[in-house]
């Protein structure tokens, strides 16, 4: 069955704390080279069919339960499993 | 400054209950179409410069520590804004 992948990520202004915890770590590891850290998630959706109904509601479901926007943005949707590999919607 | 993009997700064969949680809610919504939703991890990790090295260093870093080997996997290092968008490595 198809997927689409969904990306969220925290707004770039908003402090991210788990991403800031995990580029501290590395710093005290020595790897002064990775500036920063953020740390987003990713949803994989499988859906009987990839049609543009479904797709115009995975937008709006990603707007609203799967990402939280006073804080995070949806940074793409795609279809790794389209015709076109990594078609972006 | 240039971004690695680490993807975590967890095993297939494993129960994923936040993915399970969200795929029931879709459900209750009456969204039966959605057959199955797994949640994972997106990774932005700002780095000075993109080289083998540093990219061999985030590949063991993600497999070690942005990730849990026994119930994760890394299914994806991508540098978006190299010269070859979405360079997978």
């Amino acid at each position: 069955m198809p997927t689409i992948v969904v990306e969220v990520m925290p707004k770039a202004e908003l402090l991210d704390p788990q991403g800031k915890a995990v580029s501290g770590a590395l710093h005290r590891l020595g790897k002064t080279h990775f500036a920063g850290v953020r740390i987003g998630k990713r949803f994989e959706i499988t859906v009987d069919e990839i049609t543009d109904a479904v797709l115009a509601e995975v937008r709006e479901l990603a707007e609203t339960m799967l990402s939280n926007s006073v804080i995070e943005d949806v940074i793409s949707i795609t279809t790794p499993d389209s015709a076109v590999a990594g078609e972006t919607h």
